[in-house]
């Protein structure tokens, strides 16, 4: 493949972003319906007062998950989660679902039906129903394609565009105990590699190792909202980390924000987790991604409406963009944020 | 992974539809919206008068595709034709598409500049919007998994399951084509592989490698039946085959067919390539795939609607379910149609 052209531009030069706005930059809307394209947690198309949401993740064996660690059944569900949570990102609610499977035959079908066990585990507990989906084979691994289709409220979706200054932001629940749940499942493997005799010693990491293996959407976070009659002014879920996230936020809304240490919600597992493997807690809570809380701005005159909300957290402020994405520590400091970029084509 | 579980079953013993319908059998409906789950073409949620159709298909390389001999802008195209050709199978227009791919690092931004070059020629040419999707890494390879989103008249959608006994059976253009064309290119492989100082000779075969690998969709012939006032009583498109095809409607709708061997449409250098490489061109029409041409029944009363369509061909016609799925032949013998599995499990 690299001698088919004059030139070969590695894709990681691009990064993730970089390469989706690459490749698509010759794509314009030509149907009235399609109300929004790529650049949002979901694309949006228009049914009369509703909108149809749809939001698509694939997920490979050996980059996004390690069989070694996750059970199938824990698979199947979070393989649903990552897509529900986008659809909640837009305030909207999902629906349906499809799954695409590519397998190598390495996989029973009693394999699959743990896989299988998951995925209806996670339709039952959000009220979404499997329509659709593909089966097909793999020399090698497993690829696992969701796509989620969700109906919302045409004037009350949410978009990562709509952050102003003097907003809020917002967060549904702390963040970092999926990365370093990741962490502790990469350490026991390492160990029951080299010495496959040593039992992993799981039982008192329960707290962090569910939120990497079976994370969970804030559907009820959503309903909360429409409750409250609250529409936040922009929204996003954190899959990719805080950082990287609230730098979405600013970018597409032309805004900048200042996120105070103190307000940023960290687990006491995480934190005593994050110190015994010499990580700073703050850097893992902010870099560290696959939370799926939702993270979210409200205009100030809101704040009554998320004040009683249990699990709300105000953890910054947005501000003029000259004045960029910072953080404020405890200690009184004032650090630029940077965004992480994407993980999976940096780890290779 | 197969020491996991007590019992091993391989997919192989269940077949595509069998593990399909294994897997999810346990699933319900749930939302009043989710009107048509699995086992069509597509999947069908409701709008108010307008239905959502929804289909996905995940290719991958080394099992649907080769890139030896498959261009990376055709493959685009192709990704995309084979999920419109499920829409419009529903009697429905394609508007929307999303593409996720998981790709290798030998893959460098111009290959997939390629790529995208072939999905954006497929999003001009059926006016569907690309409007979201995933990009991430694979250890080796290429996946490509595209959901199509359509719309279609609630009362005008068309199942597999509405073929009544004396229906006629209706194919819109030749088959067995795109079978031919990918012996061809499996050939020319193998001769390159044994010898690379020779060049593929191609030249004459440009219809049938054509049929292979930059397929269309029947767009035209769904414009066509609008235009025309004709609704099928039930379509499919010919993606495994048409025996695999005829076997669905015949399943779902609880019926038997006979397919006239003079009634079915074979392209003379089809013809010609068949009997060159000593493959039966009947077989070959019937039971290669990748044509996407439409298979579609009609109340008899219907066929001054369809007999001045260009392109529209009768080959058979609805019995009852105790006749079986049979094959008139030219010499007047009559055989039982057997249906051809999923070929990607066989063919490993």
């Amino acid at each position: 493949m690299t001698n088919e052209f004059g030139k070969r531009t590695d894709v990681n030069e691009l990064g993730e972003f970089g390469l989706i706005d690459h490749l698509t930059k010759n794509f314009k809307l030509k149907n009235q319906s399609s109300f929004k394209g790529i650049g949002d947690d979901a694309a949006i198309i228009e049914n009369g007062d509703f909108a149809t949401v749809i939001s698509t993740d694939m997920l490979v064996e050996g980059i996004h998950f390690d069989l070694m660690y996750s059970p199938l059944k824990h698979l199947g569900y979070k393989s649903v989660i990552v897509n529900l949570s986008d659809i909640y990102a837009m305030n909207a609610f999902p629906k349906q679902i499809t799954v695409s499977l590519a397998l190598s035959n390495r996989f029973s079908v009693e394999a699959l039906d743990e896989l299988y066990e998951g995925i209806h585990l996670a339709c039952e507990k959000y009220n979404v129903d499997l329509v659709g989906g593909d089966t097909t084979s793999i020399r090698k691994g497993m690829v696992i394609s969701v796509t989620a289709i969700g109906q919302g409220e045409k004037d009350k979706l949410v978009y990562r565009n709509g952050a102003k200054v003097g907003d809020l932001l917002c967060i549904t629940g702390d963040v970092g105990a999926a990365y370093l749940g990741l962490q502790i499942l990469e350490r026991e493997k390492q160990v029951y590699l080299s010495n496959p005799g040593v039992q992993p010693d799981l039982e008192n990491q329960k707290y962090l190792v569910g939120r990497q293996l079976k994370p969970e959407a804030r559907k009820d976070m959503i309903e909360a909202f429409a409750k409250n009659k609250l529409i936040p002014t922009s929204m996003i879920d954190v899959s990719d980390g805080v950082a990287s996230e609230v730098f979405h936020i600013c970018k597409q809304s032309g805004v900048g924000a200042i996120v105070e240490e103190s307000g940023v919600p960290i687990h006491p597992e995480a934190q005593y987790r994050a110190i015994s493997f010499n990580l700073d807690p703050i850097t893992c809570a902010l870099s560290g991604g696959e939370d799926y809380e939702l993270l979210f701005t409200i205009d100030p005159k809101d704040v009554d409406k998320v004040k009683y909300l249990p699990d709300i957290y105000i953890m910054g402020e947005i501000v003029p963009k000259e004045d960029g994405i910072k953080l404020h520590t405890k200690g009184g400091n004032v650090h630029q944020i940077t965004a992480q970029g994407w993980q999976h084509f940096d780890n290779k």
